[in-house]
């Protein structure tokens, strides 16, 4: 007999019923909450603490709990296991929250105009038809005399049906009254329909843009008829429970129930999200007809529930780059249950189909001068190219801009720190919300990097180099205190995190070099340097140039792009010119792995400096 | 509560669990023992005879019973319900045997040889690929690698796949070690890919072809890779438990449940002929990768379970003439469970695929002269044509000819009588396999009635002119002796049997003329008369001539064609060709709707005579 206990997580007062000795990690992941986890769960990352209130349990010793911690009773989540009835307390830094912090105008969309570019042309089309009532004179089947009417409107050739439309078609026609709305998928060649309805729902005709990301989920509403945007939606990767960058991610995909876990977390994340956008627009999610998803290729496996194990094994082979189109219903996205699933192509293992969406709204694809398009987050994708060639690849700068794997970094949400001035031994700061801080996001660190080599605090190695009463030691481990929490604990960066950094932003910018020196290009031959990912929006590039994160160009050259992977997902599910670029994109881009490239790893330690070694 | 007896069912001492009052009919229909019953259950026809062995019941008050009948506990299985536990025996004449009558050489298909005109390409293809294995310099994904290899061997362009077997791939292609066979819908534009399997299994590759008539189905067994018919079954199709024609089966569809019911009982027939054929065969229903059918347009809309009841009410509209390919899972269907179903198309609602097979295999379509194809069934279908027209029509010619509707008919089983010969009032008579006489089927009613009139024992219009110790009353009705059973009971042709027999050879000769005469056409300008149809190969040309179902044309004009409608379902599976030219013929082929034409009644009247009016 398997015996329970009752976990109550505060403050949310929830209590989940767990079978004795679970850990509290899997626990709170079984209760639906997700907190940061790094390592998914092996004891390694030390980011999944909690508060034990009382209660029955076993903890094993790590160091990565404090003697001070120890005090306050906290714990790790995935070290600790309930022994009896528990009452434990979510630490507000830890959580994943539901929604994040809005991003402001960088997120607008309204700076992006592609109608004369790309021809209206959604990839759902619904189109209202009086059919003509049979007679004797007009003996035509229901199916075909449906199609005759779609033909004369749609100048399509073929179309397809499904078994479940054909079986409701007699009697939906004579309900209708002949009058009906037929939705299709609007390809080039075979056009399947996926739905008839009565009447005419023909104005009723929305789409999800998704952007899956390691980190971040972001969707938008999108009117297929306008055209329009109607709503964006942010949310975290509810993943990031089960480890936080891509690899650790297969990993956990490997164990076993671990793909269905990831597939069904990032589906119930996608659910939230359309739920969210539907209800707050008014709109039924039955006339949402598709969902088209953007993202890296280990975001899409895991999505689709497709073993993505060989990705991270040489060669680094995807299961598909171009996917079919499938039923959302198959998947376990909730929209119509007829609704369609397609996905941007992506070019290579490690550059999906969010740097397709990335090229072609950045636009590198069709300019005469030299670009360059990076996308930062948990890992770094570069294209260099004009409208005659595109180069890519893809550097790991490991999650560290995203708050992950650095002492008191969190995640770009309320009460992060994301701007620092250091004037006098003085710390002036910004946090998100203008609240309380809580700890360190990614653009944070950059400035504070930076006023740190400026103030004379750390050398070009990032080694701290004087004394001063912000410098602490903890462990043998010099730290620098930015501020306090409210709850009086010391918001630091320890020489681990800036040793974490420099090799993070080397990575970005090796990565630069090795592809611009392979292809014979010069720095300055580069005239566009466009930044997009949520990171990206809120770096300060000056402060990003003196740390070494990018190359030394004119400021003007710099232009920020937001999130291009939403964008091209929103271009994709409307327009056919988008989805039929998608595919000519990818056969036109070359990629470059770093990991075999000659000159890489020369290129990487001549960056783990500040800000590097060429000048 | 409800109250539950035992239903015994002898000769099978089968025992059958229901709830009281359930009516006999459907007890035996939930146990799988499927008997006789032209209505369907309403009381009206007469047929689901049963004899009570003992036990508790109430049956209501018949005239379709006699005398006679009652006192051999003999009552109508439909108008009787179970009070208690019940023994009854099911008589041998209104079984619905599993196997028909092996039909001898008529049904062999050595005589067609298609090989010329219809160049081999199966509907499903499986191919055998060694794929390159991946390495840093072949970076393709997986599902790429396998469609690069594939398109070398097939110079097609164009391929999609379903989200399962895409989800399989990685697993198998490196399991495999590469080397795979990909079975696929060998299409014109998009081929789907329906499996992919370890190892080469190309060479077991297996389709079945099913020709799905009101009253019996047969099945093919057929090897893809060869094009040889491995092996025929032939069986009833036991939806004659729910009314004997197209008709009275589109009515019970109407019910509740009743096209569930319908669409049930097919399936399970068919699953029962592809069990059979595949264990006698040796083969594993997992190497049969798709299903064939032809059928009337009826018998194609119960199968797919799609309502069929529009089929029945002016103007007459199918639900589909073309239709797409669907999954046999989707239907019930067992063969590897990603196999593919098709049908082949029909041109209108009531002549259906099984004419376009019959056009095709008949020729008639691409012949200079003129010819007549006619398909007798319960509807009798005719075409009249050449390679520059196709007209045809449809006769309901009820359900005489199958041995129902008359008193002692019976199908072609054994113990029918199929020959009669009269001569001083002695009747000589064969049946199928020499058995004691059970009853009388359609080809023996035919030459029963040219016997009878050639004897002056009816007249023109079919009614007894003589006294003949062999004619007497029952009920006030005429009836002639033509044997007695093994029980000695009489087998009679009664004065409503020749009624109906004259109508309905007249409903099929006044077709032919109304077509002919509509295009201004004399019966001797018809080159080839061809004859299709298990009944219509049992036929005596001469006596059907005289009794006048046929016109009088010179007897080598006929030609027996057996069953077309198998034939080219077998060829449709084997040939992109057939298929393509399938379609074609539908486009070409037009219809006249007897119903409404201004000169199908004088026809009709003027063939209710023996032979006709028209000399």
């Amino acid at each position: 007999m398997k015996e329970y206990f009752v976990l109550t997580v505060q403050p949310f007062n929830k209590k989940i019923k767990v079978i004795k000795e679970t850990d509290i990690l899997s626990a709170l992941i079984q209760g639906n909450i997700f907190i940061t986890s790094i390592c998914g769960g092996k004891g390694i990352c030390g980011k999944c603490k909690v508060k034990i209130l009382n209660g029955d349990f076993y903890s094993e010793a790590t160091e990565k709990i404090t003697e001070e911690e120890k005090e306050k009773n906290i714990y790790l989540a995935c070290r600790t296991k309930v022994l009896g009835n528990l009452e434990i307390e979510i630490l507000p830094e830890t959580i994943i929250p539901e929604k994040l912090f809005e991003k402001g105008k960088e997120f607008e969309r309204k700076k992006y105009d592609f109608k004369e570019l790309f021809k209206h042309s959604p990839f759902i089309k619904k189109i209202f038809l009086k059919l003509p009532h049979p007679s004797f004179d007009d003996t035509l089947s229901d199916y075909e005399r449906l199609l005759r009417s779609l033909k004369k409107i749609e100048n399509k050739k073929d179309f397809t049906i499904d078994l479940p439309n054909l079986r409701k078609l007699p009697n939906l026609l004579r309900k209708s009254l002949w009058e009906i709305t037929v939705s299709f998928i609007n390809g080039e060649r075979i056009n399947e329909i996926i739905n008839v309805e009565q009447g005419d729902t023909s104005n009723k005709n929305y789409g999800i843009a998704v952007d899956v990301g390691t980190t971040t989920i972001s969707a938008s509403l999108v009117d297929l008829n306008t055209g329009e945007i109607l709503k964006t939606e942010i949310t975290f990767n509810k993943q990031a429970s089960f480890g936080d960058d891509i690899i650790s991610r297969i990993v956990f995909a490997e164990k076993k129930d671990g793909l269905e876990k990831l597939h069904n977390v990032v589906i119930e994340t996608i659910n939230e999200l359309i739920l969210n956008l539907s209800e707050s627009c008014n709109i039924f999610p039955n006339d949402i007809t598709c969902v088209v998803i953007s993202g890296n290729m280990t975001m899409v496996h895991l999505l689709l529930k497709i073993n993505p194990s060989f990705l991270r094994k040489e060669p680094y082979i995807p299961v598909a780059n171009i996917f079919p189109n499938f039923k959302c219903a198959d998947v376990g996205i909730k929209i119509n249950s007829n609704g369609t699933l397609s996905v941007v192509p992506g070019g290579y293992p490690y550059v999906g189909g969010d740097i397709t969406s990335g090229i072609i709204v950045s636009g590198i694809y069709k300019e005469k001068e030299l670009s360059l398009f990076v996308d930062i987050g948990t890992n770094g994708e570069i294209v260099v190219g004009n409208k005659d060639f595109l180069v890519c690849c893809s550097a790991s700068a490991g999650p560290c801009f995203e708050g992950s794997g650095v002492k008191n970094g969190v995640r770009a949400i309320k009460g992060a720190i994301q701007k620092v001035k250091i004037n006098n031994n003085n710390v002036y700061y910004e946090t998100i919300g203008n609240e309380k801080p809580i700890g360190i996001c990614g653009s944070g660190y950059i400035e504070l990097l930076c006023e740190l080599f400026k103030n004379g605090i750390i050398n070009r190695s990032g080694v701290f180099i004087t004394k001063n009463n912000r410098i602490i030691e903890e462990y043998g481990m010099k730290e620098f205190i930015v501020s306090q929490k409210s709850n009086g604990e010391n918001i630091v960066i320890t020489q681990a995190d800036i040793d974490n950094l420099i090799r993070a932003k080397g990575a970005i910018y090796s990565a630069i070099s090795t592809i611009l020196k392979t292809l014979g290009i010069k720095f300055e031959d580069i005239k566009n340097f466009y930044i997009a990912g949520g990171f990206g929006s809120h770096i300060d590039v000056e402060k990003s140039i003196e740390i070494g994160l990018f190359p030394n160009l004119p400021i003007e050259r710099f232009k920020f792009l937001g999130n291009t992977s939403l964008i091209g997902a929103e271009e994709y599910i409307l327009s056919e010119d988008f989805r039929n670029l998608s595919k000519e994109i990818i056969k036109k881009l070359t990629y470059i792995d770093l990991s075999r490239s000659p000159i890489y790893m020369e290129e990487y330690l001549k960056s783990l400096f500040i800000p590097h070694t060429d000048f």
